[in-house]
């Protein structure tokens, strides 16, 4: 076991445009190291003298069992960081039990990723992400791709209706390379800010989404618990509490700050899930105690893949989940749907 | 888009003594930072799922509309910027839908700055700032010229009954240049402690002032809701909640705490303004969240005016404008109005 | 007016030995600047449109009338600072209106001290700071002496019954120039630590000193409530808040924080003064607002006399009574008495 | 006295990998840290005019009395610090009046080293830290020799279950070098996670042990007021709040901030002891005025141990006992008894 790959130092090997991209944030970049910061700011309240015979790390989600509480957020264009892109991505988390969720601004075929995976008896969810599309039939082209390629769950993300401010992309000059493109999308029309903001996803939006799909429907970008019930009662199947990362609006509430308000307002309804600022194993067993069943995993991710491929990116996953492993056992926790009795301390 | 002028590299390049007099603050300028600091730890709580159709940036105030709810601050000499001064400042703000307080230490005549942007449709609101003079026909007259060249307001500063300690200004030996003055204003007589003392703005004052001219009246400078409710009481117009930019007196209350205190006491009897470390799109709608309906800018404009005269100015100004319209958006929020009621969190 | 001498400056410029004793503090001297930081954290919440005519820095003491709320603390050894020592600094605080508190370890005689300021209709109040001597004969004849030289009160030091543990003094080897002694003070005898404990003030010495002298009587170094109410309870005329500048316990808490509990416990019943940690005039009117009737200043006084004797002094004290003066004003306060009433904010 | 041997100053002079096991902490050590730091940040709130005569610092323990409130930390494998060993600290402790718990993964034979001090007439208490072994027949075994030997008390550490995540040892690479042994213990198994999870310490585990020995039972690792209270029901002696130094769980609640409750908890049935950042005689009194009848002391310890030896050991306990005994006196206290009166202020 070595210690994991750390975002400092992908980004001073990485090429200054592409790690403002891939691990930048908007802003001054401060929901950024807040979504981490809240998370080490928890204090672990650990348990003594239960027995931990029959520990183990499984989770039960949609109906299924799997192997740990992690999932690689979805994460576009990874290509950028190595050839070996989502597919790369796709085989380390499946080594490791961790799930995937797919961007739909992939760099690489849904359909090949997918395939790499799908008959793999070790692996995690296998989910896809996406945007509502320009026209609803390029969105319901992408659903029964993702159906057919074998997603098990789709989440669509809410909270981006328009680009966020990105000071370090517009520092370093970014822009992204002539070879690489979001290949399972219809090329984005040119469209001005008030278009943009006409297609913001609505109510409406997510209600016709539901009718159109049998796979479990996840809304990602949930932040305030009147948003949390009011997708709940359209029928959404999960809720993942997420502030895109710190990537589009800086200065929002960091998402173990959201996390307990929502997970309150959906009463046990659906699963929560979040992402933002996951590092350590100590960080995944504290969203599990504040409620979330399950963590994504972003940056980590990217900088793995940037240092080693697909190698990099199961390091990074391996240790996170011996780490959680650990963690909940000094907790006196056997499972992961222990460790949400866990009490925790906000230091103040 | 650019990324903003910083107030830093303005610092570094301009002479140490027009630095201290423009851009520092009172005492060990810890107000100066707490301005800016304490908008920044507000978190922001978006909402989502919400339709943006018809989103726009426009504010009501006394009864007109206004293309943004963003003003320039009144700043004293700002040809000791550049040579563009007021002027430029006034064209560039006027060019990005910004309202302009003119300040009555103005470098330049008061009626000239007024006519390069009154008949401008798309400009934002034109007011003009003004200190008590020692004299009340003084007064009168700056309060006349004002309503003849076209100002839509009266401004008046109550803050500032004596000079600040300024130590930044000590330190670096700064006074004014001999080429400069407040051209619009009588040389003032040399007056003792005592005299300053006795002529600072009283509630009888307020009520003078306000027989004495139809112009809408705000007063510039109320922390406290107290003061606040009794300026209501007096029929003024408006309130701007500021502590002069943190360059009278040190360790005061940050604006943005001091904000819904005051916003609470006028109970919408009238518009409540801020300014004081508004340097982002997002410090913008967290005022108004906080109930302001309008901020005033300072030293970000007067960082852009040195770096680049007016087209400085218009950079400062339309990058602020374009962060607020994504912010706003990002927040679920189609207007300024709608933004009145999102939540935000204080982190601890 | 000129910058005040930082002490930082003095420290850098003074042998390493002698400045850890005379600006050092206890242990890791956490609280030689959480004192400090204790002021400086608070916010002050300015009031305006009241009038200012008639403004003064006057305070009543013990049924006398003083120029300005400020004394300076009493403090060993002035003489390794600047051969002017305790002649220096009172001359000094006279010229500037501001009172002294002589130490009992001063190392001229208390007499000349006196007679230097005492007929200076300008000054502020001349009190006599003393400890508890081994014998009993001994602490009288430092009261008869006081008496006879024309000190106004008694300041008894009643926190320090043991030495603190002064790191920054071990680790420079400090020991007192053989030149310099405490003149005022019959030789100590060497004794054993039980004896030290022994001798610690108590509640009988208290009222033992009380009986024996008709002069007011403060105690210095009050912090807990309880103790203050005793206090009082005793027949004292006044209390000091003290942790003696941070200089015998590390990690006691702030006199800023200790100030308002003692000021409740004694409800009006006697003055409240406090040290530690005062810098700045708008420390002076924070300290104001939270009930203190004066203050007293120490450190920024020993740096004035090492870097410039007398006139170092008088400097320091002339900008720290201007500082005081606009924060008066500038707070909407006429008097150190109308500052009573002022509003503070804690932020978070 | 001489300031103490930092650890700061050890960790530079030692091996790196030999630094990393001996005065590392888990993860990002985040909780190495907020011991430290969470006893510094409450302050103390001294009481004054109170007699100090009679002055000691005893307590009483399990119908004992000991010198001072102070003990040394189980700590593994001491003679990497330098040959003294366990022995050289027993010595130290000894000829301070500190107590020693010697860790059963000691490098020297538990009967020597409590051969070496036994009969000394000045020492604090001589207890037995021990881990439950793979076998109960191996624990039972190093029960006997800990009663012959004549340890007073046993401590059973119970937690750690699972070794923690040591970033730091993983960087320098650091094992154990081939010369060094924890030569009181059998050979350990080579055990998979799930023997070893399998074999955690539960209740049973501890009635069964509190059945074995005569000898008072102390369970180290408490952090929980519940798991306190079940673990006093089970007939215990003693409570150790402990987080293990921060060097298994990284991110755990600091021992200052778990102290109270567990206090809250216990109700005085049995003593409660603390460990975890410890390095002032003022912590010393901080956790007796919350309630812990004494304290254990490690890295600095070993910090120095690694200095000078048994000298170097010596030297750190003296100066802490001294620092304790300055701050008792300067908190108006008598005894460690009184000290659990006072009362404490947490900043924020």
């Amino acid at each position: 076991m070595e210690p994991a790959v750390s975002s400092a130092g992908a980004i001073e090997r990485m090429d200054p445009g592409h790690a403002a991209y891939l691990l930048g944030g908007a802003g001054d970049e401060i929901t950024l190291r807040a979504n981490q910061q809240a998370w080490q700011d928890l204090r672990l309240w650990p348990r003594t003298l239960h027995s931990l015979a029959g520990s183990h790390a499984r989770i039960d989600l949609h109906g299924r069992t799997w192997p740990t509480p992690l999932l690689v957020a979805p994460m576009a264009h990874q290509m950028l960081a190595h050839p070996h892109g989502e597919q790369g991505t796709a085989l380390a988390a499946a080594s490791q039990g961790v799930g995937l969720v797919l961007s739909c601004q992939a760099s690489q075929p849904l359909e090949s990723v997918a395939g790499a995976v799908r008959a793999d008896a070790q692996r995690g969810p296998l989910w896809f992400q996406l945007y509502l599309q320009p026209r609803p039939e390029d969105t319901l082209t992408l659903v029964r791709r993702a159906e057919a390629a074998g997603f098990e769950a789709l989440v669509l993300t809410i909270d981006a209706p328009v680009q966020g401010v990105r000071d370090r992309e517009l520092r370093t000059g970014f822009s992204l390379p002539p070879h690489l493109s979001a290949v399972n999308l219809a090329p984005p029309p040119a469209e001005p800010l008030d278009a943009l903001l006409a297609r913001a996803p609505t109510h409406d939006d997510i209600a016709w989404l539901r009718r159109h799909t049998r796979l479990p429907l996840l809304l990602k970008g949930v932040l305030h618990p009147a948003d949390a019930a009011a997708a709940v009662a359209l029928g959404i199947d999960g809720l993942i509490v997420s502030n895109h990362g710190g990537r589009t609006l800086d200065t929002t509430v960091a998402t173990a700050h959201a996390l307990p308000a929502v997970v309150r307002a959906v009463a046990g309804a659906v699963p929560v899930l979040v992402d933002g600022g996951i590092r350590r194993g100590t960080d995944v067993i504290k969203a599990l105690a504040l409620g979330a069943s399950a963590v994504l995993v972003g940056r980590p991710v990217l900088a793995g893949l940037a240092e080693d491929g697909a190698m990099g990116v199961a390091r990074v996953l391996r240790r996170l989940r011996d780490e959680f492993v650990a963690a909940q056992a000094l907790c006196g926790c056997r499972s992961p749907a222990e460790a949400a009795g866990l009490d925790l301390l906000r230091p103040d």
